[in-house]
């Protein structure tokens, strides 16, 4: 049997996030992938990925990995699966890896990308895709970066981020290890948060997008994320923000 | 009576172009827009559009204007109206302008940007937004917008542009100025071409893109672009790149 490890993109609109579910109607992405590769392969194989997304949540650089008896070559199975999926999912390469990988297990990394905008209007061309935070950057966008950028940095290294994590959280331990965060201009309207860490906690790059976004706005210090991370305590941060501004962007594996 | 200026952005997946037309079932933004502006003010006005877009083209920067008996104040309008608009078709700002203005015979410089990318699978979030050309860009990246731009320098200036013409183009003078042309790299897989002009042929920016594309791939040398614009024949020129990738960028009037 082999291992084969495969990148996706989707669009996670219209989705009840990653993970398969068992009540009737609910359509995930991992269900559809899988329903793909049976039909490709002629058996079942579990599609393993590498994060639970919420509902509405996008991806540009998922991984998962699954076990299969196909004779199909590995880096040539993304060809054949592409056609037997929607045009919300691809695989954009696929590759065999040793029998021990586990998209989730053997991840070192990862890196979101939080996409917002400051409008008055919904901008059509956003929609699904970035979040709108409402006509409310006073500041001019140098100073407003420069802000983020200074709040950012409190969230750098190894914290206990309760704080930042929703109600529901099922995670043992509440500590993790933040090695980058950065709030960019993507174009004249568009800013979006990268940020890279061992793992997150459930909601809690929507969360410090929220609150980031609040630092933008004037209505937080930077030096507030620092008090908020000492606090752990969830009310003191900024509001969560939603999920379709959200972007899984990339998975390090040693 | 007012005349108003509406600046509008729209995703044009979906619709059938720009321009209001007589069959059933048949969904153009203007008549979205017409009807929203009919239920605001309780009076039909006729839309007038700047440019008649094709099926799937998107807009940033359409302007339109109308002529309305509304007491709503002409800087608020477009507040009142966008509820009455689908998420795909907003309108960003509006202000009262002289009598005169005509969103067509006042313009005197449209933008327009096309936007591509070259993989060998069809990307979920540039789906409807930009066109894959395929895996063909065999030149360094570097290399391939090098050579773009040594074809867009043809472009600029005075020409006749019958050769970049769709049949069935009606217009009286296929002579046009273009004012720049430039092919950029949007992000690491995204490339545009942002071309102005005067005024623009029926599928006009569509065709040039479509030959710019087969430049990047090395299937045309720069000057290939001088031969294709003396010649007038629209045979010499490349592909009609395909309408999702389009998008009318900016008008300027005086």
């Amino acid at each position: 049997m082999r291992n084969i490890k495969l990148l996706l993109e989707f669009d996670g609109t219209g989705y009840s996030g990653w993970l398969r579910q068992s009540k009737p109607g609910v359509v995930t992405v991992q269900s559809v992938v899988e329903q793909a590769v049976q039909k490709l392969t002629g058996e079942f194989s579990e599609v393993i990925g590498c994060s639970r997304t919420d509902a509405g949540v996008h991806a540009i650089g998922y991984i998962a990995n699954i076990h299969t008896n196909s004779s199909i070559p590995p880096e040539r199975f993304f060809l054949a699966l592409n056609p037997l999926l929607p045009g919300s999912i691809k695989v954009r390469s696929s590759e065999e890896v040793p029998p021990d990988f586990h998209a989730v297990y053997s991840a070192t990394q990862k890196t979101y990308r939080y996409y917002f905008y400051f409008d008055a209007v919904q901008r059509p061309l956003f929609c699904h895709r970035a979040w709108n935070a409402g006509r409310t950057l006073k500041l001019p966008v140098a100073a407003a970066l420069k802000t983020a950028n200074a709040a950012c940095s409190y969230l750098i290294g190894e914290h206990d981020f309760s704080a930042f994590r929703a109600v529901g959280g099922l995670a043992k331990t509440t500590v993790r290890t933040i090695y980058k965060a950065e709030v960019k201009q993507e174009s004249e309207a568009v800013f979006y948060l990268e940020i890279s860490g061992n793992g997150f906690l459930y909601n809690m790059v929507r969360i410090i997008s929220g609150t980031l976004v609040e630092v933008m706005q004037g209505k937080r210090m930077p030096q507030n994320l620092a008090e908020i991370l000492q606090s752990g305590e969830r009310k003191k941060a900024g509001m969560t923000a939603p999920p379709h501004g959200l972007y899984l962007y990339h998975v390090r594996y040693e």
